[in-house]
């Protein structure tokens, strides 16, 4: 398994029939473009000054918008993923 | 539901005529133009340097003054949603 | 009314006969010119490392000098504003 | 009276001939050039993140050399004063 | 032996034929790609503004993914390693 | 008499002539090029985040090896200055 | 002698020989070439936010490797020097 260090998590993206079925749509605009992602692993969370560990606001499992042009692939077993850090992602979707 | 992460939150962007009709009228100049808009939902707050979560000074329902190129679209249902940053709010409509 | 959030401040830009009157004449050069303004509403603070609210210096009513690009046009009823951080106000005429 | 916010403070510049009395000559260089000016009001200094205030190292009537390109030119009755930040200001001349 | 100063590790690159190997394949795209090494050895860790050390999350042996242009290269008997930081790791192959 | 601000020095730039007695030579390289001097005074230093003042490390009287190209040159009656932060200063000779 | 301030170290860049003899083999790519040399001094450390100095990781006669375009050169009596601060080396040689 792979998992992510710090404040990273590890993305599965949905593709866009899913993403339409879940009912976010991207809209036709200049603006930058979110996409559509489940989680699969988070890391352990950046350690702030005072030296305590913060954990992160998602977990694995959790369908999430994240920014589109962020973050790193990688290709795992059969599977692509994407690893980015927390604050690429802009919301949970409940 | 969607929820923003951290200090993110999903904003409702008013149409221009009922921006008219609560009284803000954007100015034509070369000056950064604002946009009006009504708050979805509320992150719930960045973590300080001690450990302690910011709550927001927005809530959901507020009608608010943001930044108008900050922030990114999603479509969520038949709706069409901004999600930006605390810090790209300027001011709260009374 | 409009709320500036944080350590905004909403300012009423003084007309150029006004500031004749007010004893501030923009000298003309080719540094940076800053601009007359009186403030209508004041942010509640920035909140600091320490989790507290760092109240603004300046308040509602306060006749000041402002970094003359800095801020954000709106109009609200028949008057036109700027929304600013306090950082952009450099100095209080008393 | 101009009362400057934060670390800033007001200088009046010192003409050339006066720059020559007190001794300081400005040499002719490629470097940056500093410039001589008396202090006029100092502003309460700024806010550390423990939430107290920084009284500024320099005081009314402090013959001061700045960096010639800081600060915003005002004027105010018949004088032209500067507003900038105290980093601004290289060293007091005693 | 090569002792990595502060937040940073020593890596052995894992070569393609090992990559496909462990799993990861690099997908084919516009995006930076990671690669994937064995760490080496792992410096003692920054120091906080506490003053305390901050152990790194990662350990000599270790497998991770990285990101592919980071580091310094250095060749130490027969061996090419990279030497980079820890925020340059991405994740640990587990 | 000039008294520096804050983490600033006023240093006596030594002359190469007296370079070469001290030692030091300047390489012919296309690196940055230090340069030497004699500290003449410094300032009080500057306020850490916890409102102390740290002391400088330098002392008046110290010879030093400067960044070339950095500080402000002054003239006071009739020799010249130059005005350094001490992050500007490389080493003391002894 | 020349004492380094700061986090600054003092070094006696390796010549190529000796670099084969230690072991070190700089390799021919694109990426940023790091180099050996000796530490012949070091300084107190920098200063952290508690007010607290911050000894160096590395000591005078560490063997270490550092980041080839990094320093400042020097020379002193007969022999050249580097002196570049404690970030700037990558890895000591043990």
């Amino acid at each position: 398994m792979i998992k992510p260090l710090g404040d990273r998590v590890i993305l599965e993206a949905v593709e866009k029939e899913e993403t339409t079925a879940s009912g976010i749509v991207l809209p036709d605009s200049a603006k930058e473009k979110p996409q559509e992602g489940r989680i699969v692993a988070v890391g352990a969370g950046r350690i702030d000054e005072s030296g305590n560990r913060v954990a992160l606001e998602v977990n694995a499992g959790d369908l999430v918008i994240f920014s589109k042009y962020a973050g790193t692939e990688v290709k795992y077993g059969e599977k692509e993923y994407l690893i980015l850090r927390e604050s690429d992602i802009l919301a949970v979707i409940e």
